[in-house]
């Protein structure tokens, strides 16, 4: 074996990666600050595994970032070809996790959990009307490698899928329609439950507006990819003018949401506080791909999820 | 065709029913009280659909009792059985929904969708670490009708499904591996979710108690069944002293939960108020069986679910 790849562990990274790491026998370094972590590239290590940018990282012997995220707009794509540094994402690695996050909240709002909970306060029980899953139309906004996720569970649960992608021909996924990017309105006229899985991009922004929850119509909306893609005024007037039965949002357009959100005490919405990619088995599978990638640092293996 | 049955729909029953009924081109009385149901059964109806039981409804021309739960403990079987009444079931009929209200409450306590919830009057942005499901075990504690559709569900979300049966030899559902009653403990110490589906009977009467929450260990409970199976004070200890993280509970020892139950303010306690089975889709599903039943009636079918 080939010697061990010094890498370096940002210090802003999620419970338990360090310990995932050398269980899979990498050398890591985890400096307690930024300026550690330059420090350290600075000294020769080859390897920087973090959420976060800063051009200063772009230094010494540095050949390899592996980012924490599947996104990786942080990233200076032009500079880092220019230094010959290859970047990583970590792409389906949260995917199984806010797959089920998804789930979570489209049962919570479907299913009347979340205003179970609210009346608790109050010893509230009163038995309201809820809704089955199965038969429904779900539509997935954004089938990318989290979007896919989010499908297969909708089939698994009985539902008919639907959904949007960038590049919609030739698809083969989980989903048994998928519609372009110009359609989504189309998407949200034939679904009970849309599932908004995108990221933030000049293109997303606001993309869910007053006419897709109009098309939406008497169904509910789920969020677990960036909150800007939501008009928030849009979905509180949908929520309290038009027929939208309830939301669950893992994501708003600021977070924390402010404290004068009237979201927060909306009897139809669940929110939780960007959690969905965070779960126990999220370090295992991070240090999976950074394993294989660290092999493939060494020529023993090929790059996965290679972005430059 | 023959001539329509005569039936009687007691005034104790689920929305839109009467409406399916008719839908389904049968005759349906809908008295107000229940001296009315009386006065029709001894005004010639043939056949009543009720929840609830009195003797004096075994009157005039009545042949058949249609009932609208799967368990039919409050009717008299032997006195039926004299009269030559027939006795049907709803067996079956609200599985779908209760299967999915399981997995409502499993996702919401697995993946802290009612601590947000109860942290939304403070503005709690307090990001909880979370667990996937897929790869756990969930344990269905009373693999009838109801379980079998949950135990479809833990297997649809990739969960290792076990479970108990009172009759485990010849099981050919959807679990992976059955037990008798007498290893409902072995059960939940190879479970991660415990799923609880149990009728209310002499046996399973507080058959949750301090020894099987200790075998659970740091588990959940979910409990769709009946509230008398659980030992609530076993169980409030069990989250408060023991590794159990979470409950959900549909149903509970006392209807409506007592205003001074520890259980309405414990954190990690998710309670909805016994609407596991009340959908938009249970009238439909209720009204084909007992179109099924009237034809059987009538002599132009089997009858489905026939008790007595």
């Amino acid at each position: 074996m080939a010697d061990p790849v010094r890498i370096v562990l940002h210090p802003h990274h999620g419970a338990g990666l360090a310990d995932a790491l050398r269980d899979q026998g990498l050398a890591v370094a985890t400096p307690e600050h930024a300026d550690g972590v330059v420090a350290r590239l600075a000294s020769g290590a080859e390897a920087l595994v973090t959420y976060r940018w800063e051009d200063r990282f772009a230094v010494g012997a540095v050949r390899w970032i592996q980012a924490l995220s599947a996104g990786i707009e942080q990233f200076p794509l032009e500079l880092l070809a220019q230094r010959g540094i290859t970047l990583t994402s970590a792409r389906g690695v949260h995917s199984p996790a806010v797959a089920e996050h998804a789930v979570a909240l489209m049962m919570a709002v479907v299913r009347g959990i979340g205003a179970a909970v609210r009346g608790a306060p109050s010893r509230t029980w009163r038995p309201v009307g809820a809704f089955e899953v199965r038969g429904m139309t779900m539509g997935v906004v954004g089938l990318g490698s989290i979007g896919e996720a989010i499908a297969g569970q909708g089939k698994a649960l009985g539902m008919e899928v639907i959904g949007s992608k960038r590049t919609a021909a030739g698809y083969t996924g989980a989903a048994d329609r998928v519609f372009g990017p110009g359609d989504v309105r189309e998407v949200c006229r034939r679904s009970d439950v849309l599932v908004l899985a995108l990221p933030h991009d000049p293109e997303t922004a606001g993309l869910i507006g007053s006419a897709e929850l109009d098309a939406l119509g008497a169904g509910w909306l789920v969020n677990v990819g960036r909150g800007s893609v939501v008009n928030e005024a849009a979905l509180l007037s949908a929520l309290d003018h038009g027929e939208l039965r309830g939301a669950g949002l893992d994501v708003t357009a600021v977070e924390p949401l402010p404290e004068d959100s009237p979201l927060w005490d909306h009897p139809s919405v669940v929110i939780t506080p960007h959690i969905a990619w965070s779960t126990d088995r999220l370090a295992g599978r991070m240090a999976d791909l950074i394993a294989t990638n660290a092999a493939a640092f060494r020529g023993e293996a090929g790059w996965v999820n290679r972005v430059v």
